[in-house]
């Protein structure tokens, strides 16, 4: 991919961070999946429309994606967003397992325009009870168990 | 709520990670969202039967929870999950704004089981270039602007 080839596919995930709000779908973020040289999938941010705080452009697209491939995992391809991805985005790109990804707005730009992605990823090195809302480790014997008996299964489907 | 109240919760939890697994819905997760008392939203993973890398059990909860309350806010409720968030999860919980969370197993519990929760949380700590899946960040001076016009943007929904 060249440079140019980039910079076209990130204005457009911007483009769509435009759009999208625009029509009142949701905060300013896009993203494109490239597979092929070919535009694959695109969202854009839909969280108040849709009233679904996971629907971020990264998880919109990345489903969509999935959608078209008929598959759990984006293998060859390369995710545009005009953002950088916050944690839950970043782990959505994991599980999913692109190539590569490019953004173009970082985590502190985002926050100078009023969202959390870079408290959120401060909050993630704090300890559970010390977090703005409160993580607790109660253990639960069968949770244990039930973790045993995934690994003895014999067909399963990993991921 | 209750220590016996917290238990039940992540047993019920729990239950929902076997009742998915054995299902061959996905991997052994289950999750559950509680307001005032009442069971709001249950779910358990669908990553390999919906072939959605983001249908985790808190993210197929937190949704069914907030398409039952009509918002894309958990305000006063709890979330209990059969494992300890994954990052993604962790995102998606700090954007859906609930009071608490409670948690059976742990991200190494779940490492041993053969997940990625760990080794996600540890990408998080390393720079782009050198992540196993590579971030670039590369300017694209729109991305600044439509930052800028959404701030200057007066009828808009924060979130």
């Amino acid at each position: 991919m060249t440079a140019d080839d980039i910079r076209r596919y990130l204005e457009r995930a911007v483009a769509l961070a435009r759009e999208g709000m625009t029509a009142s779908k949701g905060g300013p973020f896009g993203c494109v999946v490239v597979k092929d040289g070919q535009v694959l999938a695109e969202g854009y941010n839909r969280v108040t429309s849709d009233q679904d705080p996971t629907a971020h452009a990264e998880i919109v697209a990345i489903r969509e994606a999935c959608r078209r491939l008929g598959s759990f995992q984006l293998e060859g391809c390369t995710l545009f967003a005009s953002c950088e991805p916050c944690p839950m985005c970043l782990g959505a790109i994991y599980w999913a397992r692109p190539a590569a990804v490019y953004y173009a707005g970082t985590r502190d730009d985002a926050a100078r325009a009023g969202f959390d992605d870079a408290f959120i990823y401060e909050e993630i090195d704090t300890t559970g009870a010390e977090r703005s809302i409160p993580f607790a480790h109660v253990p639960v014997p069968e949770a244990t168990a039930v973790f045993n008996d995934w690994k003895r299964l014999s067909a399963k489907q990993s991921y």
